[in-house]
């Protein structure tokens, strides 16, 4: 069946929203067959910036062609750039280790991109990005009610199994692919902790060195904005990358007002445990249903069968949209709107 | 005689206060003698950066030794400081062109560092920093009733009279010394305008032009801001930097709501034209004095006498702490804090 927003948000009462999406770039993604976020693996970095310059500006600068999935699926970008068009929510884009620099302005962290979690630090200096992004937020706090966070990160998806492996916690994460690449994951996500000694749960008491060893740059980022922003409200966008930063925000020990909101491509992906995990984990999840069986767009329908699923901040986008009274209708129009200019 | 603030900002009435400072290295400021914000010329590239987490965490990183003037007067990022401390002002600083990146947050606008006027051009991409900060204003506009921006950029004076010599508008700019280097910088300016064959007016139909020769990286950055922000009240904080900027708005033709607010240091040095220039232009500006001849500081007692005068946003600081109810008395006591802490 049909729903637009599940659990309807009535508890959001916001005047000055603001949507932030943290990008980077790691040289896990560069791992064969790991990710979806690109057509093919060399242009796979290019899909943060491409995602970004797509929601600001309509259009991509940095490659001519928009980001789209090995099958044809567009980008989630495109949902997120219709959700923010509706409401005029004001946005802007974290550079938190970006290897490609798209036209737009950025906030920046001062981060590196990302290693090969197999054989290097998944993150560099990890203290200073954390502390930048809780100085940012803290300064946010002062200008937004109501804080939206998304992320645009290739590979997100694996590095967030190994940092929730190395948490001890039993989660299932969710891909880009309609077909979850599990054994490419679990085999980097194997090599990764056996190189560096870290068996189930070893890092449970230090989610700093989890994020170092095995994350990525988005994830200190997060975290630090979430601290930063304190008791204002925050809403992670994203699926099961978002699901391993609230894991990280609870054992690192923030005492915030964060929840997480995503798409139904997520929610009912059976190969992930989105739902189970964010309830273990204590936290409120808002799941987003742009009815995409109803597009004449046959790249988005393709959503329907587990391409791309989520991403850019799409499900909290589409929730933010949501609050503001726009309906699941008017989104999917001006997704497809978008989709006939962009691709 | 003292005053606080002149004339008394009666038609601020504002809500939702930001403040921004737009900081930038150029070769230009590695002329020796150009510029004062610095002990030293080979320590002058670190001013911004040092201007910058000097504002946000009240201590320098980047470099050991927080920013002086040769005779040892602290860097008026002091001031601004205590402005944004005592009204809790959110703020942000923007990397349009730093060749030292401090350790905080940062917007980016994409820039690279600015060129040696003599020889170079000033700004590289100056269309790039321009559509980046329009499109960076638009969405600041959603956020905030008033925004305030401020620059450290040493030797901006050179830059923005060269500046105004190309545009053809006759006007008198300040320094950082308390000697006005005249010499020095006519002679930079003369030697800028004869390499590239321009006579004084000749780009007055070409403000980007200008920018792109004879300017600096912050300029084309706050003019996109200004632009961006449209109706949205703008508040250029710094002396006859800001003044050229004001010049190069009215040229490009951007019709925003927008005045200029320096300190008394700026507006009373004989040796500039601030007053006369901004009112010559068509803009309002606002005049802030922190009583530093009641200061048990010696360090800020100098600038009675000339020394160091505006920069970080300064002026802009203590204006925004005036429309805040924040006396000249306390804000002076805060500034006294902080040298206390810092030097």
């Amino acid at each position: 069946m049909n729903y637009w927003i599940k659990p309807q948000p009535l508890d959001f009462n916001v005047e000055h929203p603001f949507f932030l999406c943290v990008l980077s770039n790691t040289d896990t993604a560069k791992i064969p067959g790991i990710s979806a976020a690109g057509r093919s693996p060399d242009v796979i970095d290019y899909t943060p910036a491409g995602d970004a310059e797509l929601v600001t500006l309509g259009r991509t600068i940095c490659k001519s062609e928009p980001p789209m999935t090995p099958a044809g699926s567009p980008t989630p970008a495109v949902i997120t750039r219709a959700a923010l068009q509706l409401t005029k929510i004001p946005f802007l884009f974290i550079n938190s280790g970006l290897r490609v620099i798209p036209k737009i302005p950025l906030l920046d962290v001062g981060a590196k991109p990302g290693g090969d979690i197999r054989t290097a630090k998944g993150v560099l200096d990890v203290g200073l990005i954390y502390e930048n992004s809780v100085e940012l937020g803290r300064q946010i706090k002062r200008l937004s009610d109501c804080v939206i966070i998304g992320e645009s990160v290739p590979a997100g998806t694996t590095t967030a199994m190994c940092v929730l492996k190395a948490l001890g916690i039993n989660a299932r994460v969710s891909s880009s692919y309609p077909e979850n690449p599990l054994n490419i994951k679990e085999q980097t996500v194997e090599e990764a902790l056996s190189n560096k000694g870290i068996s189930f749960g070893d890092l449970k008491d230090d989610p700093m060195r989890a994020i170092e060893y095995f994350g990525d740059p988005m994830m200190p980022c997060v975290c630090g904005l979430v601290k930063g922003l304190g008791d204002t409200t925050s809403v992670l966008a994203g699926g099961t990358q978002m699901m391993a930063v609230l894991a990280l925000i609870k054992h690192i020990g923030i005492n915030s007002d964060v929840s997480i909101a995503t798409t139904k491509f997520v929610a009912e992906d059976k190969t992930a445990s989105f739902l189970e995990t964010v309830s273990d984990l204590g936290f409120k999840s808002y799941i987003s249903d742009p009815g995409f069986n109803l597009s004449k767009n046959p790249g988005l329908r393709m959503y329907e069968s587990g391409d791309v699923k989520e991403g850019v901040g799409a499900g909290g986008g589409m929730f933010a949209a949501g609050i503001m009274g726009i309906g699941q209708d008017e989104l999917r129009d001006q997704v497809e709107l978008i989709c006939d200019q962009v691709f």
